[in-house]
């Protein structure tokens, strides 16, 4: 069992309407040191697979088929093996 | 300059809509193995304060008071410190 934590975020090139909202938000709150917000998504689920390999195959394809935009978002996948007992827990 | 990389989650207690729409579709693409699956949000800004300690304090008052909402939300906070090449490129 596999738990996989994946940041989806959009491309440099494209603007962030999101992000420059939260940053007039904090600039109006008086965090002016704040800057360059980017606003994405993350995603964590459980893959019940035996080695990482195809772990990380069923991760990989599930962010290309539907969880990110390829043409205007890009991803990265961290993978971590869970024991037995951190699987009972959650 | 320090770069924060948050990640805002739902409390484990809070159902999650959207991360179950994500399962579902994923099990109708035939990933039977994900399970669990949880959607939150992930946040990347620059803070531009003289050391970690301070960057730390802006990271978690902007989550705190305007980036999760905390009586749904947790959040965790990344800080990593910039050079000048990285900020220049950004």
């Amino acid at each position: 069992m596999y738990k996989a934590r994946i940041r989806v975020t959009l491309r440099k090139s494209i603007l962030d309407p999101q992000g420059k909202a939260v940053e007039h938000a904090l600039h109006n709150l008086n965090y002016g040191s704040v800057a360059q917000v980017r606003v994405g998504k993350y995603v964590e689920l459980s893959i019940d697979e035996p080695d990482e390999a195809s772990a990380d195959k069923v991760a990989r394809e599930a962010c290309e088929r539907l969880i990110a935009n390829p043409v205007m978002e890009d991803f990265e996948i961290e993978l971590e093996k869970q024991s037995e007992s951190e699987v009972a827990q959650s």
